[in-house]
């Protein structure tokens, strides 16, 4: 017995008027960053920020999070900054911390490690879940700046450190921050925000741009036919990318299928919609118009 | 902000007129043994079993399901076999496996081994939840048979094994499995025959015995200033357990604070619902008369 809406960003469950929205995710290799640099206080921001932003793509607000902690010997203060990162990204993403487990595993992570993993439950009534069904040509889409790299592509991240003779106490080059900060920089987490726009209408359709970059994850919101251009300069590239990109002498193309490049999630909304919210964004937070819908598919640039 | 219900087995969302109840667990080191044996097929079922029985205990149907499945290198054939496991579960417990996870952590796991943890939501009204509040002197213990150790205790499992001398090829002692068979019987799940037990009425609280066995759980759900009385000849003790104990050399009260021994759920009922109850067993399923409420604190045996 499947539920519909496997492939989306959440699982949407039935009830009564609305749909339950389910979601589930870890931070991947992001871990190994925290562990080189013993910043431990926001991964768990990270582990909500995964889930909340994938079922608030679907207009559902969150209602609850629970985390699964697991180590080969409990470190208990090493899991209390953990666990306040995770408090922390409930109090962003206005849900309930409603449990968790921590579990014990002698011999499965090397001393000082830990795996976690985080599942979010959202509401969200069905005469208005966001599928991207109306989704129609000349739609437009509003990007929502990421704080850096956020939580994918840090297996890719590690080999460029590697390579690059840097290490994570080194500074940003041409910034003043540390490498170890920038990539630390906790994920954004849009649910409020995201909400807000779409209380005010015209909003179709919501990636979240997680592992895959826009050429996996804007598909995935579009009806058969249709596909994104996406204006190449409309918004600002984190100086974090181009350092990546340049130590690790990666290609446009993988740089874009494995990162957000500043870009955490794309509304596609009417041109109406665009407007408002680019209006509104003035001062009260920053959206770019990175491009529109166009007949075709999967993700161009121009 | 966090919710009620947190230290019950469940926790619980107020929606509506219902509870939304979510629970999370992991299988612990029983995956050792699956890497051992190469037994993956079951594990699943200890996954989705962990979950659902604790959200059952609140007189919760389980909706859905998620799953996380970490891992340093996908092994394709593998993961199916894990998810069809899970899939099992969900259908054993009548939920829609809404999601999941599939996590690539290159250097957080040994080769071949991999890491689950689960995720279960279901519903209750509210005037229906099973909360132990209404447990009085006199009212009866229900077991319910488990299928051996489960998910719980496999530290303590495999520290006696290695010390027996036998390895999980030899037969378990008097019986013509094998010691790995016997610990690898999936978890029971319990749902189905749960909610038909609490739809006919005077079910007043619901143990799930994990870790702590009877000792750490059935407490859980009793009121201040009362205790069980657990008659300790009322059920068969599976000859797993008395194998571990044998080899271990384990005291009973440490057998009874980290298994089952046989007992994988317990109601706390009306003389009248136990009288109903033991009589629907007869044919239908196992079910035993285990001991009573009394006044006092903790878990005492006679």
């Amino acid at each position: 017995k499947m539920a519909p809406g496997i492939g989306g960003f959440g699982g949407l469950f039935p009830l009564g008027d609305s749909y339950l929205v389910a979601g589930t995710d870890g931070v991947g290799t992001k871990l190994k960053l925290a562990f080189e640099t013993g910043i431990h206080e926001s991964i768990g921001i990270d582990l909500v920020a995964m889930s909340v932003n994938d079922i608030v793509t679907s207009g559902a607000k969150p209602l609850f999070f629970l985390d699964y902690f697991a180590t080969s010997h409990l470190d208990v203060d090493l899991a209390e900054k953990v666990i306040k990162g995770i408090v922390d990204g409930c109090q962003q993403s206005d849900c309930a911390l409603l449990g968790g487990e921590t579990a014990e595993m002698p011999d499965f992570y090397a001393d000082g490690e830990y795996d976690l993993s985080g599942f979010a439950v959202g509401i969200v009534k069905k005469d208005s879940v966001i599928d991207g069904k109306n989704i129609t040509v000349g739609d437009v889409l509003v990007g929502l700046p990421s704080s850096g790299v956020h939580s994918n592509g840090f297996s890719l991240v590690r080999r460029v450190l590697a390579q690059s003779g840097l290490s994570l106490n080194n500074q940003l080059p041409g910034e003043i921050v540390t490498l170890g900060e920038a990539l630390m920089a906790p994920t954004v987490i849009y649910v409020k925000q995201v909400l807000d726009i779409i209380s005010k209408g015209g909003v179709k359709g919501i990636a979240h741009v997680t592992g895959g970059g826009f050429t996996d994850n804007i598909p995935r919101v579009f009806p058969k036919g249709l596909g994104a251009l996406i204006y190449k300069d409309s918004w600002v590239i984190p100086p974090v990318f181009k350092w990546i990109q340049q130590a690790g002498r990666i290609e446009d193309s993988e740089m874009r299928r494995t990162f957000n490049m500043g870009i955490g999630m794309v509304l596609v909304v009417s041109q109406e919609a665009a407007h408002r919210i680019l209006g509104d964004a003035k001062g009260a937070y920053t959206a770019y118009r990175i491009g529109e819908v166009v007949s075709g598919d999967g993700v161009s640039y121009q």
